[in-house]
């Protein structure tokens, strides 16, 4: 806790591989590589510079592991988990054990879905969600771990 | 539909008018002046600016009235409905009737709070929903509404 | 209880003064003006001629002075609350404390759309229900107060 | 829907033969033949006239057949399911399937009775439901059918 | 359970009659007639040959009677309960009281419509249930028969 | 209600004719006729002597028909509504119309088998239940009746 | 289970004490004294006698202890648990535990009373319910023990 | 928090001010002016005297613009919300904000009448709640509140 | 009725012999004999004087003959049934046979505490409820029975 | 969607391994390798022959790969989920985006089984489910996806 | 809390001692006497040795008074609450109020039984629970209060 | 079963490799591998001695491979499945599958914490539940499989 971190983890959860490639009507033409790209130009130009640690996997496990080996060093996990959202308590204790704040992101508005996608386990131990505005939710959690960032470092000085 | 709009409509439910002169352990120093300057700052310095029209009230029907009178104009409505949030349907009916795309905000992350207010009669017709980022939370949604509208005057060229 | 009022007291609640003027695909391109005017046209030509007393307010607070101050000296209340049906208990309370028979209409089937809007707080005190068909569903509770009110003429010769 | 139809099919569910022979404290002592020659009386009147084909049955199955048997040619239909309202999908599914439109009604307030009584699987499928006025609970559904021949006749013209 | 029977019991309930006749765009051309014509072909052509014994009745109490005097002699029975599906326990202790093996079917995915269409009291006790195949899932429940009687003339050899 | 009537309406529901002859080891082994012998020889020794009026039917409607034309005679109905007695509103509304004094039997312990058994919609409306005896259900109903009949006779003297 | 036993527990719960002394509006004027000798009078005539054991407690574990005391040697337990009825899983598993034959009546039809007096926990393990038959509810009760004594002597024969 | 405030801030929500002047039969001939008279009378006997601030609105916002302006000053609030009781969170939201004591009171005993009034949102964040004594429950919430006064009087001591 | 009677029973049901002795931190230092003496004091001066008939027990049936024993005669009960309010309909309808007028209080806020506390069997058959005042809820109390009988005195002049 | 794809996926969920090796008396005695053969055979003998990729999981990450690598190119998914029927929503939304036509399988009729085994999450977004046959329930969902094949090539001629 | 107790209060609840005399098949051979003996074992060559304090009532009221009479000398509170477990918050209640260390034990695996059996009000407040190893609960119990006893003993020294 | 197998497979799902690394002040200092260690020790000491496969995964796809593979030739499963106690009903389907005697242990008080904790989908199907103990839950849950193995050596004999 004694110097900021630089790094900010980005964490997909399944089916989000096929962004962009699949249903473009309704999930727009950006792929999961279009928003990594984005976000690393908002990192770069962010001061000081910020690194991003871009991930994705269809496996609970996988991304569990993720969280263990590479949550606990960052300065903040931006986590889309998909269908996860609703039922992986699992990806929530891993999330809660590393102690790093934590932003859920939606690319759609899940509280105008199906009812069993209004609730999600990983929110309540999250800062917050943002949800709805498509690959947009990544760049405004970004925005506002940058903007924790700096309001840290004036606290430091 | 064919010019785009500059105003954005920002509108504070009940007892947010307190915000920052009570409890300031749990929601911070920020006085909802100092939000509503900071909004100003950011739609001033955005190219090109935006008017922010703010607005709050203890009174739903006042919040009703104003959402008639100066919501169909605006290029955004960015709502942080308050405790309305959770039975209002007739404020949601409001927002449905103007059309105008909406942003609910929440200072507080109200998927971690008491579980009646984990529930929006509000997001399901709302683009989205951002919670948990404190003052943070107004300034993303209007970060997205001037995507959006540069996007659209992108578009449009 | 001796002499039959002659004065119907109508009463919209919230974002009914809307109507006619947006989604006239969904809610027709009939007013609330235009209503008036129709209940207006049919209790005119009622024997002996009855008052159309007409109100509407998107405040829940307004909506129950009314009631109060007007409500117990009418032949009898007809009272679309919109979105307030759902869930304004204090709306109930005013009605049950004038004890003027009240007739709830709506323009919509509230038991075709979400399944929030299928529960009325208010009908369990009222007459009765009407709802699905336009603005015809006043014209059809006027017609009932009217034979009420024919029927207890009747029954007082 | 070329040419517009002018019978009126009238359903009445098990135990409406019953009306105005028994409890007429409570269902008033007009019987099913008052409402069936008060209906014919309205629609003889209406111009041009309207025929009203009247039945009652206490089988589920015989309510079915007729709507498949006499349903799809009236101009409407107006049915009482009594008790069957609140389990009979099977009534349901034949309104729903010969398309013709249907106002379901009832003599009694059933939103104000046993809690079971509050819901209806025929409502979702119909244009609208008219409870609680007793006999005049179908002439207002009938008056209601009428307006709406008119207002095609007219938009024919 | 000596000797296999070789007589196959198909029931229909409420509203499938009008099959093909009506909502073509929803449930397709093919008439009940024709589901029974299909049946009977693939029945002719079994090793060996199998009756097929249709019938369809909007009468819960027409297919109790059927199950009564039909069902018991019959190597199978394949039942389309329409609506009844849902809430006749009746139809179920019928079936149960019977013992002949019940094979439930549906035209329409029955777990992808209203929510009330997704519980059966009568697939508890059946062999299975099929659902969504429109009238392939007749052929695909008869080929299940089939195979059994198949297997126990083989378990009998 | 000044004199006392002497006829005992006995109604069974759907299924019941099958009694005996199907699943002895459960029903035992006693036959619908069985019961009816058997009340009828309680009937006879009773003095002043009652007569049994027996019926099964596997139709609601039928059975609504047989309250509506010989209930209201009767000094009490004995009704085993078979599995009619967990959905069957309309058999409620028909025994609450004729008024006549309703018991409500049951040979197996409703309470003991699936939950859905547990719940009578008719029970509200009768006297009392008796359920799980096997036919003796039936014999202590129709002696409660019988006792009835003594204590008014006796009153009535 | 080699000799028929020849004494029947009839165990009342909380409050039944006051039977008859208040509220015989409700109750009827019926004292559990008046209760025990009819039912000692029934027992007095059977053939063989039946000897009555009857007991009366406001406290939970003193039901118990006599049915722990005083249940296996009985030929039957008549329990009417009152309140405890609707809680005391104690009382059930105490029952479950000596294995005599239950039979559990209520003085009023529970099912006809607030809803949470609809639901027996000691029902299921019961042969079976008697309600709503007042003081005749017991007397129903011990007819079937008698049936079933006599029955079983006529086997043994 | 050093010197005890003299003030007790009195709210009445919707349809208060209707109290004696309606239905006296179920509400007793007092009227809200009669409470504020009586609980005048208490508090100017109070040693030291406490001054009464009362207030009734029909206007949830109405209501929440008086705590925030007259809550946070006060030795206590009593608040007899009305059926606002049931459902705003926005006045509950309110007096979590002031800070102030708030004791919650009821004429009538909600938990003795429709089970939708047994619930109240504001009572976790009251000290407690009165319900059920007509005008005397504003006395004993006034009496409570002068002891508080008079035993932090003698703390501060 | 004719004779006001002058002695109140207090009952305290599972666990408030504890009082004081233990977790003063959340119940306070006084004990269960501190609220007696000061329930004496203030009956002491009462004008004319009242009796205190204050018990305490551990057990449901020790409070049920209690409640019989000592109820009927008494002014009013006064009932902190503990833990027992959540679950003893027993005791519920032992203070309902009696018929004395009831007042249920808690020393805690019932309320604002875990969910299955909020409600409680005992209410609905009270006068009033009173919780969350320590031992104040007792003094409160017998204030409120104090006044009734000063008005039944006043009254009977 | 211009020509004719000719493989078939076959999914099988966790545990579905052990098909055959375990529990045979009630899954029966065939192997997972014994349904592949037998579809097998019936795919060979299709005109034109029909592929079968077959494959097993105990990983819902893998059997999502699988789904996103072989799902898009293959005529028809048949899909026996296991036990994430129940729960995998990353299952249904990987389906959901490859958009071939879904067949939900089950060995066992998994309406009769425990309550939680009754609802499937992947139904909704399948063409249909095949449930109770054990391994001809795949049989039967292959002769479906061949009928379609037939009579997408008949449509295509 | 300055020395350690070497006393274990192990409390047994309803029927409990009818273990191992009614139902061997299920419960096993072992009575409570059994249990009690090697209980004593177990404790008695722990080094230092602890004493059994063993008891059993079927009366909740006797377990409150036990649990207060020796519950706070003790090193640990073993209970067997047997049916009291799911609804005797006064258990609860008694047991937080002493505030000794509480293991909650079944000889039955609660979580396998009917579902009422599977909600416990006594474990939210306990250490720990240990269900389903029959007369070995006990003993783990006893084992795992040893070691916390050891190691307490360990970090005093 | 004829052999008494003597190695016990130790399972431990997401999260539990973190043990002792992070929150030390809510799950002890103790490492997983520190429970293993502690295991060993008890198992090595054990007569005879009894071999501890232990493993951990964040996969549940790896847990049921691992189930499949080591888990039916083990004398007893201990199983901790983590946060996948609450929805994995693939791991509890592995677990009936290989029929080995399963225990399920819990660190912390599961029915102590959030409500969504307290339901396990694996303890109906496992001997039992030892939940709260820290690491000395797998402790008591070995010493039960060695008393298991013991008992069936003697009953060998």
């Amino acid at each position: 806790m004694t110097e900021t971190p630089t790094r900010v983890l980005v964490l997909n959860g399944p089916n989000l591989n096929l962004l962009g490639t699949r249903e473009p009507g309704i999930y727009g033409a950006a792929t999961l590589a279009d928003i990594e790209a984005s976000l690393r130009a908002v990192a770069a130009s962010a001061s000081p510079a910020v690194e991003i640690d871009f991930h994705q996997s269809n496996h609970e496990g996988v991304l569990i592991d993720l969280i263990q080996a590479r949550g606990s060093g960052a300065a903040g996990i931006i986590i889309n988990p998909g269908a996860l959202t609703h039922y992986s308590i699992a990806l929530r204790d891993a999330l809660t054990a590393v102690g790093t704040p934590v932003i859920e992101v939606h690319l759609s508005n899940i509280h105008a879905r199906e009812s069993f996608r209004h609730h999600s386990v990983i929110a309540p131990i999250a800062i917050g969600q943002i949800a709805g505005f498509g690959p947009d939710s990544y760049r405004l959690a970004l925005l506002h771990i940058l903007r924790r960032l700096q309001s840290d470092g004036e606290n430091a000085r």
